[in-house]
């Protein structure tokens, strides 16, 4: 396997390691921000850069209806065509399939959807989920999955873990036969770049990218059942994957559930393999998940919450939308050193969002963004 | 007068120029992009002053409404709130009631108008937009005219252009009362700052700003008239402003004549005081009033066409929401060293655009600026 995990100190449970991929390497614990349509919504990549993002994630449900993976991997994979030399990671269209298609038909084979933007119906199997990942070319890819719902009776948890089991080994089968296959490993660099945008994307093949090849991680399912948790991830060991996550959380079960189920799930999880806990939380919970050993995660919510003028700061929770801060002198978090607290005072981000300006967006997310990231450095450091 | 213009070299009508304010000094000819409301929509200020924006607009129209201007003085004025420490420049406002506005209503005292935003009714004097134009604090200050409808006959014309000079009359009474007034001259730091703020606000104080005040210019008007615009150049120099303004133009009449009234008006402003043509244009004609000796220009065409997917290239514009760019790696300009084109593909802007992603504007913007104020760079180079 080309992906390495070295786990550097421990600290009660909490591990701080190195993940090596292809494109650069990664200091765990790690928060990745969400790039849904290959673009973190409003933020530049050198931004991103400036922020500290490590490893950036592409949602391929969203891909594969536009622009297609197949215009992608023709122009050499995800990190050329957004121009993101770092390391990224793409879930496998299953959640999405879930939780944005009423219509869904799930069968033995797969999943028949339809577009949430114009209603056409699609295919995903575990096959072609693969197959779709392997063209976008991060270097990190998922297996298709069930993303059981909740609640659920255990019938129908253990059911849907089962199936997950099922599409994990094919998922694994068809990554076996085609992982060659990745665009950074066979396609030719584009001939149009100009020299900059050569240096740019170039620096995305410093990494002996001939030997290298994408990494596959596992999901763990299991509703909220513990012993089915433990089953899915002594199965899922068995299948053999590089990295493993805990899939279907966050899914509307209570707080202090999630936090069970991940804290006994992690106890069946192998020492030497990063752990992947997927779509939480709040930045309190990503420092509490990384204490309890987790070794990345990924979430909507820094980058939603700023859309909506919520933000987080190390006083708590602001919404800049409120009248109080209409004549707020003072910076959004006095003890944060982004860009957008060491410029603008609350009054000013107030005004903008109140004036619906697209600088609101993008000011708030460079700051939601930049505090997370914070925490997941503060927590790495303590360690 | 603070401001202070010095003529540098000169070629054919054209002049190379710098313009000292309080906030800093502007080489001319200068393209000033457009900050409506306190923003260049979507553009951080720290990457305006990567571009090298020297002087940014703000609309008094529209900060009127939103924050409102007893906001914006409370906190030191524009610069203060919005966290830009170069120069700035506000309209008067007129131009927006105007254009904003159907069921105005035009009195020799001023004008009533309904709020764009909730059709609240309010009024703007001669003396009230150059109190709020004060309370604002911008460098440079426009008097409250009348912009005369296009097409107009010739008595329409005539009674619009003593109008404004009625009013140009009353807003340099008004200014010479009340300059002292301007929030960076009387107002106390804010306490709440950052040390980093401070900074960067307090940048905006280096200018003996005790010293220093607003400078305040004047509007010409006259339609289409030749006759009229130089009888209004004259008349308005003879009430006596800090810089001359054309305004009138690009209201909808063909661009032939539009260059014909700007070479004409020219002839009859004083070559020792800023020449500023408002509201103009695409990149050929800034650089065309340039070389016309036109020292400062305004636009919203490179931030609106940016959100409009048009973009401007040394090559011609282009529309990236076009098919044809869906597989274009290369630049979107090859001859443009912007962030932009150093990194991103045509196709990753074609794909931003075509899903509605927020980057695409942000992206699309900072090349659309850069392009116009490279343009301006080169033909201040060439002088």
């Amino acid at each position: 396997m080309s992906l390495s995990f070295q786990v550097g100190k421990t600290s009660g449970n909490a591990r701080a390691g190195r993940l090596l991929t292809p494109h650069g390497d990664i200091e765990t614990p790690v928060f990745m921000p969400v790039g849904t349509l290959a673009s973190v919504k409003g933020i530049p990549q050198d931004t991103l850069e400036e922020l500290g993002a490590q490893v950036i994630l592409g949602n391929t449900y969203h891909l594969y209806l536009r622009p297609g993976i197949e215009t992608i991997r023709k122009m050499g994979g995800l990190h050329d065509f957004m121009a993101w030399p770092r390391a990224m990671l793409t879930d496998s269209g299953g959640f999405q399939v879930f939780s944005l298609n009423e219509l869904r038909k799930v069968t033995e084979e797969g999943v028949t959807f339809r577009s949430h933007l114009d209603g056409s119906t699609h295919f995903f199997s575990p096959e072609s989920a693969i197959e779709a990942q392997i063209g976008l070319g991060a270097d990190i890819i998922m297996a298709f999955d069930e993303c059981t719902e909740y609640p659920a009776d255990r019938e129908r948890v253990r059911a849907s873990m089962e199936l997950t089991l099922r599409w994990g080994k094919r998922c694994k089968q068809y990554f076996e036969e085609h992982k060659q296959e990745v665009p950074w490993r066979t396609s030719p660099r584009p001939s149009a770049l100009s020299p900059r945008q050569e240096q740019i994307r170039g620096s995305a093949r410093n990494h002996s990218e001939e030997e290298a090849s994408q990494s596959f991680f596992g999901i763990v399912q299991g509703g909220m059942d513990r012993a089915l948790r433990k089953e899915s991830a002594a199965r899922t060991i068995e299948i053999g994957f590089s990295g493993y996550a805990i899939g279907g959380l966050s899914v509307g079960e209570p707080r202090n559930l999630t936090r069970e189920i991940v804290e006994s799930t992690l106890e069946h999880l192998p020492a030497d393999k990063p752990r992947y806990l997927m779509g939480v939380g709040t930045p309190e919970q990503i420092a509490e998940y990384a204490r309890l050993g987790v070794d990345m995660m990924d979430c909507v919510l820094p980058t939603r919450a700023a859309r909506h003028g919520l933000l987080f700061t190390s006083e708590g929770k602001i919404s800049i939308k409120q009248a109080r801060y209409a004549h707020d002198q003072g910076p959004l978090d006095p003890s944060c050193a982004c860009r957008v607290c060491r410029r603008y005072s609350r009054a000013y981000l107030r005004h903008l969002y109140a004036s619906n300006e697209v600088l609101a967006q993008v000011l708030n997310t460079i700051h939601n963004l930049s505090f997370y990231l914070d925490t997941m450095r503060r927590v790495r450091h303590s360690i």
